[in-house]
């Protein structure tokens, strides 16, 4: 017996939705083509996407477009040279290599997420861990890094890589879109863009690919205001499994109310808490019902090297279970602060108080009288001698000591250097902004929302994907190849094209047989032209999941059905 | 003086079009990011391109997405291992690299374009052209591949390449989009996705980039029937510059409708003519006049190794001149005969004749009774003889022979092996089919629309960028900072946004000074919010390149707005 992921792979491949990529050369693992109905069906979750996360924000969230391809530097700046790694084992037998935490996992049933290349060796060892494929000793473990790297330009040293993901984009510009939104805040810069993650060894088809498309916000705030006016916005509860639940064994989320989560901590910060709600909006009009889907917290060596707190949104699918659809990491300043470090470029934004501060503070003050007087022509060696202390410098020396000062080894009597508190007017500060991080694929979406359509009536398959984002909006069928019916059903359809929806025309078989075709491509709406079409002008419209069928005018039609799948 | 391109630039940065990528470290040179306004002033030149080129073909064309990530493979078959390279020269000295045909034009005047590495070096030694930083001695020219290499997976050996155009990805799936399509031909295959040059030292800023976004169709057709029946609703003619025309040193290109350029054979086949009306209608809508645009044919040397013909349409733009804004090449079935050889795949497709036509034939009959009673025990040893020859090599032999025919070394009689010409029923035929490419770039385009928009009003910017295609559809102004004005406006801006239009809304600062804070980014409606507003319930709309106002009620503003900016 098929199962219903193989069910849907098959179909997803003879009607168009997506196919391994390079077929004809034998394919390689971890890389999809999506057909025409598939990059309708991700253009549409694109957009679906688009609206809650940008078009609904507009006022604060901004989207840019940034390099696939980037230089070593920035992936030195945000910690990936070092730590976007895999633990890698090779056969000394057959030369194969494989994932080490995988192979220690199959062969021993040990969890081993997590640990040290040094440690996971170890579990080889106890675990007389052989190559699957000829039996053969493995190598130690080490760390294989998953960038794709490439040359830019003609110099090999100008190394760059494929991105891992679009965020590093966001940050490196950071300061420019700041500008342009008149240093708006918080501000949340949005991108779509493909990225590449070079998977040891990927075995789960479209679950986990090579390449993809992300849809990530990084969402910048004050850390010293983090609060989010728009949570009261946010309705019903998230379902959450933190990670103390995990460890005592539990498997069943908690419902909270994001208020709630922030009160006790449970999320770290609101906007972490906002973003992870629209993100349980965004997945439930993709088809994916609340009980199907849940939040879970990451353990520490879990988290990727740059986050502080981080969930994983996971949905139900058939074969796989629980994947992860969007994470949701607090970031924190890791990478503002690192890139501020590896470019010597601020990365601070300046926030102006209500009304300003008076701030106490100690000031230096040099007798420059004094010491010439004192020093003579000595005295221009004196000052350099100063100089080259910066105030706090001073002010520490000054009050270390007793009644002769050393400085650059000269003795200044310490009438020469005057500590003075003074009180100033401070209008704001400068700070780095923290950053909270809502992440997801398209492309396993595009899988999600195909699993959760995939419907069985009878023996035949209605794919029940959401209205509004479905690839193919209509289908026009005469009923029988009658000229006159023809001709009234290409008109139609003419107009739903020129409409800017996406349809079909279709003549050929039994009117059955033409239903069930895009019942199985997930076609919501059908219009059949029939012989009282000729009589009074109207056609009917047939609803995919209901297959009830009402009648409208022919000169409505077109609107009726743009008004039924628009969002 | 700054030039017009310098003042767009700055403008671009300044306000969000688009800036170097990477600037906190300096930049890398060919890489661009495009920022919130260029982001999506990009997003609508694609769907204005799916709709010109998908949409209004949705019933032949589809869009498909494939990786962007390739193996060896393909670019072994598709030819670019081979040809995709520029000639290139080193300083013995510095050891700096330049692109060889560059240097050499800009030391010598000469234009080498097209010339080998071998003829390159001569001109180098015969021009005294030496390394313009150092003065250096230069190495030999030798060709350097500008496909950007990785490795897939953990091994070295398993080579990839980020891929320099789409086609290839809609060649390798040809074959499973055809059938998908129920067979359908001509079919065009569709694709928007990233692509990568790796370009020796790119310096046209947004002009040569190493990375952007593609929009190409690969429209396959039969060879044999190449008629198009589109091409009669192509309004209007082609301005083209024919490789006669540039031979001569003529620089104005010739107006040619597309039939009279077909059978004059200035376009060699229907459906190239057919996209490149296509793609002057596309361009026209992008605020380009048809006489800042033409087609230019080129010549052998200058074609892409695949291209049988190929013309650039070219658009006149501030500093650069005529720049390339889409390839249109006809590929013939060089792809796809590339890929059946070296996958072993079969490409072809079967087109069914109206009806069966008979075929004769020459057919040969082995006199097995014959053969038994003259060979006796050695009869099968002749049977094998035979069995080893193709039916072709047979008859060949048989016509060649006299009485005896030898056949592996032994000596039949020709009554055992006859000759008969017999009538076949064949139903179709099996062909590869050819292929035209328009090909266009995205970023460019980007740069070619405010280009042409860029438009100085006394001391002021307005971008007059086409209004369907505008970043931000409308502002919203109260006039003053009343409590009473601002709630409506703000009223208005929100339902601009839930209606899914991009909007602004900004209170800061004289009205005269927001409205060219919007004109200049190219808002084409300003809504302002007065004190009339508050008596009858209307506000003005602005025009921005009419500068003139109308009233219109609250409740109707964001619908009229919605219908004078969509497409």
């Amino acid at each position: 017996m098929k199962d219903k992921y193989e069910k849907l792979t098959e179909l997803a491949k003879k009607r168009g939705f997506f196919w391994p990529s390079f077929e004809i050369y034998g394919g390689v693992s971890g890389f999809y083509d999506l057909g025409p109905l598939g990059t309708l069906l991700k253009n549409n979750i694109k957009e679906l996407w688009r609206k809650y996360f940008i078009l609904k924000h507009q006022d604060m969230v901004v989207e840019i477009e940034t390099s696939v391809i980037t230089p070593k530097k920035v992936f030195e700046a945000s910690g990936h040279l070092e730590h976007f790694t895999d633990p890698i084992v090779e056969c000394l037998k057959c030369g194969r290599r494989f994932r080490a935490d995988q192979l220690i996992e199959e062969a021993t049933g040990r969890k081993v997420e997590g640990l040290s290349a040094e440690e996971m060796t170890r579990a080889i060892a106890e675990g007389g861990v052989k190559c699957p494929i000829c039996g053969g000793e493995l190598s130690e473990v080490r760390l294989f890094n998953l960038l794709f790297q490439t040359t830019i330009g003609p110099y090999k040293q100008d190394m760059g890589f494929f991105r891992p993901e679009a965020a590093q984009g966001m940050f490196t510009s950071f300061k420019r879109v700041h500008t342009i939104m008149r240093e708006r805040m918080p501000l949340g810069i949005a991108q779509i863009g493909r990225v590449a993650r070079n998977e040891i060894s990927p075995r789960q088809g479209m679950v986990r690919l090579r390449e993809f498309t992300i849809m990530e916000v990084e969402f910048f705030f004050d850390p010293e205001n983090p609060t989010c006016e728009l949570l009261s916005r946010c309705k019903g509860k998230l379902n959450i499994l933190t990670t103390e639940l995990r460890s005592k064994g539990i498997e069943k989320p908690e419902a909270w109310s994001p208020e709630e989560a922030i009160k006790e901590g449970v999320i770290k910060t609101p906007w972490l808490a906002y973003w992870m709600c629209v993100a349980r909006d965004f997945v439930k009009e993709l088809g994916v019902p609340e009980d199907e889907m849940f939040f879970e917290e990451k353990y520490p060596h879990e988290r990727a090297h740059y986050a502080t707190q981080t969930f994983d949104q996971l949905v139900k699918i058939s074969r796989w279970g629980w994947v992860e659809v969007s994470g949701h990491a607090y970031r924190g300043d890791y990478d503002l602060s690192r890139h501020m470090k590896y470019s010597g470029q601020d990365m601070t934004v300046f926030k102006k108080y209500d009304k300003p501060i008076i701030v106490k503070r100690l000031k230096v003050q040099v007798d420059k009288a004094f010491i010439g007087r004192t020093f003579g022509k000595d005295a221009a060696k004196v000052f350099r001698a100063i100089n080259q202390l910066s105030q706090d410098e001073l002010i520490r020396l000054v009050k270390e000591s007793g009644e002769k000062i050393p400085i650059g080894g000269i003795e200044i009597p310490k009438e020469a250097i005057k500590i003075q508190e003074v009180e100033e007017k401070v209008s704001g500060k400068r700070y780095i902004p923290h950053v909270v991080e809502p992440s997801f694929g398209a492309e396993r979406l595009v899988l999600v929302v195909l699993d959760h359509a995939y419907t069985e009536e009878a023996d035949r398959v209605v794919l029940k994907i959401p209205k509004r984002i479905a690839p193919i909006k209509a289908a026009v069928f005469p009923l029988v190849s009658d000229d006159r019916l023809v001709t009234v059903a290409k008109e139609i359809y003419s107009n739903l094209v020129s409409s800017g929806l996406t349809a079909v025309y279709d003549d050929s078989g039994s009117i059955g047989r033409r239903y069930a075709r895009v019942d199985e491509i997930g076609v919501p709406y059908a219009v059949t032209v029939d012989f009282q079409t000729l009589e009074d002008n109207t056609v009917t419209i047939r609803d995919r999941d209901t297959k009830e069928q009402f009648r409208v005018k022919v000169a409505e039609a077109v609107a009726i059905i743009k008004k039924l799948v628009s969002f």
